[in-house]
């Protein structure tokens, strides 16, 4: 750090409480990274570990008027770098604003600070018997601030919806400090343009959000029936898994994981399975029939089925997808590609994916969201991650061919992880030219100055 | 018209085919009103009925070229002057830009032009056993390009969403007659901002669209059960509804008519109807145990029921709340307002709309989708409508109180109206002066000589 850096962080210092700016190296090391096996160059200037939104406010004053870059973080669980803090910049975490301020039954609205755990708030509002369906698969350590910046998706996407359809309201913090709220707390709400939605996905570029008012719904009650299916190949399982929606059956979970995926899960757990596999759960009143029926057009597609709605049978079936991650990360370093393809068009890329792979000579696994199109294809190689050395060449080399397909079959770059740093290279490809500009100027109109989270999303 | 401007107008007749600039004095005259009961000081300059997307983007390169104000205009069946033209403005209509482009069963997406009705996209989707569930009141007339302007709401949107939460991807021409593609066809994308949902609710000052890709879900299958009931006044009625929601139950529909509006339309059909009345509908599997248990409800709170899954008898039962409507106009001008709140606060909302319009004498009819909030205090008055006149200033001053009252009980101005002209005064109340001041740095990063529908919305 220069003299003149320390001298500016003594103003920091001093506008905050004495516990909230956080400059020890290991909480600057660990503020270096996410979850996408990729770091920055090297230690960020300190960490503003808020507990409250004054707290932001007064980081964004200090960093606006010393023309200082902002990473805003939460539990640092992101795929795709977009918390990852380098030299000379300011990590704003809201790790420790974790707090539910409120829930109405009759609104069915809660409010909430944006660190608060997914799981966390599941189980506060399963008290109520309410639900806030957003489920990315990282729910027990990733936060409601995490799931607004990326919106996330989940399993339980092509039923219940994204992110974005169950935020009503935001508070967020600016690049000068100063606080907004968007938005309605009313399900209905057009007053001016929808900055709300704007925020969302956003990835911490246009301001700091440091609440939430989330739209709930009653929870799911009844039996839930699972059925699971193992197939010689993923394109029949794609298959079937697309005749299941042309079909007009409503799953709430349906997943598919590659034979190669499987294949690993297999010499992870010791467990004598083979096969692609697919997983598909419904819910809500007429459970059963879907699932049966689902399960017989899984069988006419050459499946070897499994229906049950034991929960513990259940709870088995579930975990063979939920371990595929900790499976394959046990191979090595894992980098988790997200495109997302109109649905008709997954089995298509399953094949690119794996002959992708076969040529570049790298290790692919591939689960699917197979109830509505997105994939994530896994790199797995040796070396990279935490160290901040690059993945193999052959492994860009294979991602550039699977995001180029991704556009060309009408789908997108990143379903659900965010575009943060390792996918920016490929962002004018599927924008175009005047579309980035337009989401330039919307940038420059929130921050002219350009210090929120710089070198990210856009 | 000046002669600078008839030269100039030239050049754009030149620039299109003969039948798609339109200058009859009654074209111009009908443009000058939408349904608001309101009207522009004068007739607009011309006419564009864009049949294709390049004479969109033909007359917005003229249009900003000559610095020409563009109002972009459907069917015209707004109600807040959103699509109303005045002297020297271009109208760009895409009224006749009507198609059905593609259906995908297994995407469930459809392509549209902005001009099909809602009704007429929801024949034709029927016939693939696919459903797009924005449905507006006004459904028979007004069309998707109209709700994707206002993110239009409807009777539905406590159980299925709003118009916002079923487009996945638009075509849009901005001011300078570029054409982008936001979005994605994909059930799940967060590449960039999400500009689509941004231009969603606009209201036509970003940008004209020319085309959406609408996401669709499976037509509901099975029997709708409806439920009917009369209460000796609003306040029980909206108790009774805030307590069905609170139990969790999620009808599809669930309305309210007050007193007045029940005399009124009583006085109109000649039905012997008396009190303030509920609607409520069920559909999907367990339909019928959601309409019995909420018709019990209804019952203990002090209402005559009558539950029944007759299609006749049913549809008798909704034609009281869409006739409501109809029976208004037969008094006179109507303001439909479109206040709404937290479902918590409906029964105070109608409590101030009453007593509003006893303290200032004006005739205040509420109906009420009371599954979300969302309220429509119509004002019934003489005078006012197409000839340009203003509604009387009893009008204003009981309407200045409803908004700023819904405003304090934690709702907003508009739920799925828009703001059009009519409540740009009351703007800055509800977002405050920083967010205002955002909306329109955005708007001029779209748009930067701001001749996109002008004076509106913003």
């Amino acid at each position: 750090m220069t003299a003149a850096a320390a001298t500016a962080l003594d103003d920091l210092r001093a506008a905050l409480p004495a516990d909230v700016l956080v400059t020890e190296p290991a909480a600057l090391e660990v503020a270096r990274a996410d979850r996408s096996g990729h770091s920055s160059t090297g230690a960020p200037l300190a960490v503003v570990e808020a507990t409250e939104v004054a707290h932001v406010q007064a980081a964004m004053r200090w960093a606006s008027a010393h023309g200082v870059a902002v990473v805003p973080r939460g539990a640092g669980t992101g795929l795709a770098g977009g918390a990852n803090a380098g030299p000379g910049e300011l990590v704003v975490s809201v790790d420790r604003m974790r707090r539910l301020l409120d829930v109405s039954l009759v609104d069915q609205t809660c409010t909430v600070e944006p660190g608060i755990r997914n799981l966390e708030l599941d189980e506060l509002l399963a008290g109520h018997g309410l639900w806030w369906p957003p489920d990315p698969a990282s729910r027990a350590i990733s936060t409601v601030g995490g799931n607004i910046a990326t919106n996330a998706g989940g399993l339980l996407c092509a039923k219940h919806g994204v992110t974005r359809e169950w935020v009503l309201s935001l508070d967020v913090v600016l690049a000068d400090g100063e606080l907004i709220r968007t938005g309605h707390r009313t399900v209905k709400g057009v007053t001016g343009l929808d900055l709300t939605a704007l925020v969302i996905g956003s990835e911490g570029t246009l301001g700091i959000v440091v609440g939430a008012v989330l739209k709930l719904r009653p929870a799911v009650t009844g039996a839930v029936w699972t059925v699971g299916a193992f197939f010689s190949d993923e394109e029949r399982a794609a298959a079937a898994c697309t005749a299941i929606t042309a079909a007009r059956l409503r799953p709430a979970i349906m997943e598919l994981v590659d034979r190669e995926g499987v294949g690993m899960l297999a010499a992870y757990t010791g467990e004598p399975l083979a096969g692609a596999f697919v997983l598909l759960q419904a819910d809500e009143a007429g459970a059963e029939e879907v699932a049966r029926t689902a399960a017989a057009m899984l069988e006419a597609h050459g499946g070897t089925v499994e229906v049950t709605d034991d929960p513990a049978r259940s709870d088995l079936l579930v975990q063979v997808r939920r371990q595929v991650h900790f499976a394959l990360e046990s191979f090595g370093t894992i980098l988790v590609e997200d495109v997302s393809v109109p649905r008709s068009r997954m089995a298509d890329m399953f094949r690119i994916c794996r002959d992708a792979a076969a040529r570049h000579g790298v290790r692919l696994p591939v689960t699917c969201h197979a109830g509505d199109g997105n994939l994530h294809p896994t790199f797995v190689f040796e070396g990279g991650g935490p160290d901040g050395t690059e993945p193999p060449a052959a492994v860009w080399a294979a991602a550039d061919e699977v995001f180029q397909a991704a556009i060309a079959l009408g789908g997108t770059l990143t379903g659900e992880h965010g575009v943060g740093t390792l996918k920016r290279r490929w962002l004018v490809d599927e924008l175009g030219e005047r579309q980035l500009a337009l989401q330039h100027a919307i940038k420059a109109a929130f921050d002219p100055q350009g210090i929120l989270n710089p070198g990210k999303a856009l």
